[in-house]
């Protein structure tokens, strides 16, 4: 018999006889379930994911699996996430409301999630390998971002809020450890569950024997395992976003933790630049030019979004004990340049960790369709190598990098290199 | 009646009939009250200290107030703070043995810890101005800061135990809120509880105009209020530490929190800079010059001492998550290079924060008896100018001090240069 206090993976056919109960369901698609028409489609490794089609309406359930489902039930992973990846959620659509989906039920014991069925959207990576356009995306992510990293610290916050927040999140502790481990260490020596492209060993081997770059990145370490600036997505790449070609939505955020405010952004412009240079084995040569150069467009509007309206947020909205005005505005004297120079620290980290991303997608364990789905081993290896070297410049010279000019520059620059 | 489970402050009266059935101090002092000496000594804000002679012995017994003395009861103040300076000094115990008082005896409900009795010590910033010298001192220091900082942090620590213990700190908000608003904002806007010295108004007017000092100061605020790098003692200044003259111990760690490694280094080298420009007035001129080099070597001591500790524990107990031996000794590299850049990036931190004690010990609420027990106004303002004005220097170049040698330099500099 089923027990409600003890949790249980769903299958699609009993669902509807676990789930009709749940008001935030039936009120959303209709109270039969006889009538609700299920599919499992989730494609990640740690979660169950099924549309639920009712008559009236369809909501997806989302539930957390105790493992990693790419490695099989040999690597545990905590149920506790869901109930973290709820918080995430409720807070992300407080800051930025509307970026992400609506929450319409949490069940802790289940650890599952009923929220907004998003349709016709399409995950965003698959979009960039397509070679479809969104509009407005980089401002939009850009505007996220920088609300997210505003609104969740204590350039905004009360600080008894924001540590009592930190306190509630730091139970999240096996999620951060997938991310110190596969993003910050696996790529930089040769472990177990790495793997990557014939071809790139020289590359590779180039990477592994630079202490510097190592030392850098592992003080990027140290800057997200113990840097509270604010709440991040923590898992901010193109898989994360689903757009249709005019409206984008920002979901699954259960890498949830307090983090650098540069994170999300660098990680989202390292998979924008994975995208742009695997570009050359998805384009028509006629097609190529102008897609990349749209790549390119919506980093610039990422981070040209996130500091125009990071800027407006500290002009409007700076209630938190940082930077209070007392010691700037009440004495007649501008912040702007107080501002300009967190940016540029901000920025620096997150070209960090941009290029981290970029070496952890192509080394470690977790790689992207964008060059995953390269058939061609030689042109594969070749566009990696690109990635792989920008990556290291990114990281080794990130302060140096400032403007996003120099950035679009740099990118251009790898796209025409040939490294191996 | 005494209701045991309630919080009531002790009296010297009180003390024996309230304590006598307490293990750890009948044991160590003797089990008959009637034949117990108890003295108040306390001399700080925050608590009551008791000095408890028995025949047998002698123990100290802190019992935290519910209010800052200083101000009377319309500040209040959490009692639970004991809880966390119990966990603090216990830490410490483990990270640097024989650096703290040992703990007998701790009751979270009346907020009171029973500790070891010190003899023949003597608060360190008492023997300063009165031109006592300490063996050993700065090594002692240096090497306390180096040990609790390192094995602190996921340098050493399991990050699951680093990032459990961060969550059980995250509740201590009161405290370090007076840290993040007496020293660093308040000095730098004309806060109701400020005070500073007649003549020094130009000096403050400066730093309060300086627009760039002040974002440089928020960003260290920023650094102190969401970096958990190490559990920090969190107001370690002269004051804090108790001497004979070979030996000290660190004491009252009730402002204990996670924060930058770079805080107690650059508290405490703000303190001994203090005690090194009040010197002219407490010196006779035949002992001023080799008093104050004195101080200047300790300051040397204490900064050689953190490095020389901190390069031996990250070649010998480098445990934790961060700068893994699988990146660099494992694959036949050093890893020195990256521990002095770390350890510079701490400096740069430790210089910054050291600029901020100065003046929020000059200009906001809490000032020291180095500059307070100068009767000669026009004497005490000349010195704390090049107090401040170091200070600021400090602030807006700590990037650029890096060697011990500059810093000492400089502290020579001001203390031959009139500001006023």
């Amino acid at each position: 018999m089923d027990n409600p206090d003890q949790y249980r993976p769903l299958t699609p056919a009993e669902l509807g006889s676990r789930l009709s109960t749940v008001p935030a369901i039936a009120g959303r698609i209709g109270a039969d379930p006889a009538r609700w028409n299920v599919r499992e489609v989730g494609d990640g490794n740690l979660n169950l994911v099924f549309i639920v089609e009712g008559p009236e309406g369809t909501v997806i359930v989302k539930q957390a699996l105790p493992y990693v489902r790419l490695v099989g039930d040999s690597w545990p992973l905590p149920l506790y996430r869901a109930f973290y990846e709820n918080h995430a959620l409720v807070r992300q659509a407080e800051r930025d409301p509307g970026a992400v989906p609506a929450v319409y039920h949490f069940d802790e014991t289940q650890a599952l999630i009923v929220m907004e069925f998003l349709s016709p959207h399409k995950i965003l990576r698959r979009k960039l390998i397509d070679g479809e356009r969104v509009a407005d995306l980089g401002a939009f992510l850009g505007r996220f971002c920088a609300r997210t990293a505003f609104r969740g610290s204590e350039l905004s916050m009360k600080s008894a809020d924001k540590k009592k927040d930190v306190g509630l999140f730091s139970g999240n502790v096996e999620i951060p450890a997938i991310t110190e481990a596969l993003v910050f260490t696996d790529p930089y020596y040769s472990a177990e569950m790495n793997h990557h492209t014939d071809g790139l060993d020289p590359v590779v081997a180039g990477l592994r024997g630079d202490a510097k770059l190592k030392a850098r990145v592992q003080r990027l370490l140290m800057k997200f395992a113990s840097n509270t600036e604010t709440m991040v997505h923590g898992d901010l790449h193109s898989g994360s976003i689903m757009s249709t070609d005019s409206e984008s939505k920002v979901i699954d955020p259960e890498f949830v933790q307090y983090g650098p405010m540069g994170f999300d952004l660098g990680m989202l412009v390292a998979n924008f630049l994975m995208a742009y240079f695997s570009q050359p084995a998805h384009r028509a040569p006629t097609e190529l030019a102008g897609y990349q150069d749209w790549i390119l467009s919506v980093i610039d509007d990422v981070l040209t979004g996130f500091d125009t309206e990071f800027r407006h947020l500290w002009a409007t909205e700076r209630t938190g004990m940082l930077y209070p005005a007392a010691l700037f505005e009440d004495q007649g004297q501008s912040s702007e340049e107080a501002c300009l120079a967190l940016l540029a620290d901000i920025r620096a980290d997150a070209l960090g960790f941009c290029g981290i991303e970029m070496h952890r997608r192509t080394l470690s364990l977790a790689h992207n369709a964008d060059f995953e789905d390269i058939q061609d081993a030689a042109l594969k290896s070749r566009l990696e190598a690109r990635n792989l070297a920008m990556g290291a410049e990114l990281i080794l010279m990130s302060e140096a990098l400032g403007s996003a000019e120099k950035l679009l520059d740099l990118a251009r620059r790898y796209n025409a290199k040939d490294i191996l």
